[in-house]
């Protein structure tokens, strides 16, 4: 799937139908790449627009009125790219304006916390759930109003670990600080006696492997970026918008699969297509984001695009 | 000093005048105290005004047109507050906006950076001086720029240490996980043989301790928010704006003072004033400002105020 094997050859004669338009994936900065990485993994016949924000990074400490506005914009920018579908792949934005974006769009769009709490419900056996995400998530208590919803009777832990971005922006997530960190963060969750954690960040995911061996193994990890992709292709096949998808073609585990079996599965690229183009946008310093990007997906990124995203319209 | 000792009862008879008017310091969020602290300990009968944009948070990853547009409004403001001068204590701030804002105000501007820069020059023996800072301050190269214009043979050496504000903001100052990163940190600029060292971040300061043990005793520490207040004190007499300044009192230090001076000098009240006022405001989350501002300044921040920054105009 890398940029130098495209077998443009082949395009000519793909009929594109709306099933062939990108998924466009959005997010405040980088974190958002965990989820491109499953929805590549699960569906690797999907093109897909990704847009960081980076020059408006964090959100976390933002209103629901800004928040608002800059996700209208995004999606504006991501319409021109005639996407089918739009995926919030950012926690704060999810919270914010997954709902009012859903009502203005005419297209799917889903967000990372229903596809993650959905699946920290179905795997307790205790009703003792923690979540740790940045500040702005963790005040917000988004999981546990929308875990609330169906289950009112879980306890929900949250535990805010601000030092976690950083560190993986840093390339630590293998290193013994970070280890040391963690093993500081969820001491009061570990008290709790939680048997599931939620990684509330998009962040989080490349810190999975840590946080396992911290946590240890009666807890069980929910990674929201997995789960979003699962409850994308099962969209996108509901809606008849799926690319390519072929008959006797796996289909992808169910919910209540474990974030530990995400990194270790990679589905067969889908045969008689092109391969998936993908384009990545920031509105600002590309070539740092170029840098993270090919540090964790399994795809050489070049030609990141810097563009103006206050110029698309904020209105409905 | 603290809130409780006012002594209101003097005011009524205190004619007032430009000198009594207000200093205005700003940040894009809680870093820019550290120059606030300075202030307080060097001119402890001035009264401040505090401005720290919490809500746009940081600056580093912004353009210059929108720092600019930023400090305008911050300025706009502070004016409000009839400020008698204005402190940048923000180095991403300084760099951009320091030169547009002081040629529009007429009234005394400065910025945290020459006066760090200045006192760099004074304190280094072979020439070889490094920064650390945020990676926006570093990827500008402001410091070397500023240094080259007097000192065009010096050697500078930048390190960014995207770990210190966030560890800073955990209230790891002193632990053992904060010494293991500096180190890392600072290894190249060990190897480089650097004899001075700008601490080129506002939050840096309260890494001195740490600093100072990890560099050793041949690398000497610059302070630019220690830097910048005695820059301010100076500006102020001389302009015959420093509120209450008393026959007999002694000067600030000179500019070669190294920061390790900074902490262990608190200077005597003025008499016959009554005591300086402290205000605080921000754009976002206030009580988190104020648990943070209440740990490192000698003084107990109540009633901090948030404030809708964007109303205010950004004209000149």
């Amino acid at each position: 799937m890398r940029a130098g094997s495209r077998q443009d050859e082949g395009r000519g004669g793909t009929r594109l139908t709306d099933s062939h338009a990108p998924i466009g994936v959005f997010d405040s900065g980088i974190g958002g790449l965990t989820v491109v990485r499953e929805i590549m993994r699960q569906m690797p016949q999907e093109n897909i627009v990704y847009f960081g924000d980076t020059a408006r990074v964090p959100y976390g400490s933002k209103s629901r009125d800004t928040i608002i506005r800059y996700c209208r914009q995004i999606v504006s920018f991501l319409r021109t790219k005639r996407v089918k579908a739009i995926v919030i792949a950012c926690n704060t934005a999810s919270a914010h304006a997954l709902d009012v974006i859903e009502a203005e769009q005419d297209i799917p769009v889903i967000g990372v916390i229903r596809a993650g709490a959905k699946t920290a419900a179905e795997t307790t056996a205790n009703g003792r759930i923690g979540v740790i995400a940045t500040r702005g998530t963790i005040d917000s208590r988004v999981y546990e109003q929308v875990l609330h919803e169906s289950h009112p009777e879980f306890q929900i832990f949250g535990k805010a670990c601000p030092l976690f971005v950083p560190l993986v922006e840093e390339g630590l997530t293998h290193d013994f600080i970070t280890e040391e960190i963690a093993r500081r963060y969820v001491r009061d969750l570990q008290y709790k006696g939680i048997d599931t954690l939620i990684l509330g960040c998009t962040h989080y995911p490349l810190l999975r492997t840590l946080l396992c061996k911290v946590m240890g193994e009666e807890v069980r990890l929910v990674n929201p970026a997995y789960e979003t992709a699962i409850e994308l292709k099962q969209l996108l096949k509901e809606q008849g918008l799926a690319r390519g998808s072929l008959a006797g073609e796996s289909d992808a585990p169910s919910g209540t699969d474990l974030a530990a079996a995400s990194t270790d599965r990679i589905l067969p690229s889908s045969r008689l297509l092109p391969p998936a183009e993908y384009r990545f946008y920031v509105s600002d310093l590309a070539a740092q984001f170029q840098e993270f990007a090919n540090s964790i997906l399994p795809y050489d990124v070049a030609g990141t695009e810097q563009i103006d995203i206050e110029a698309y319209g904020a209105g409905r």
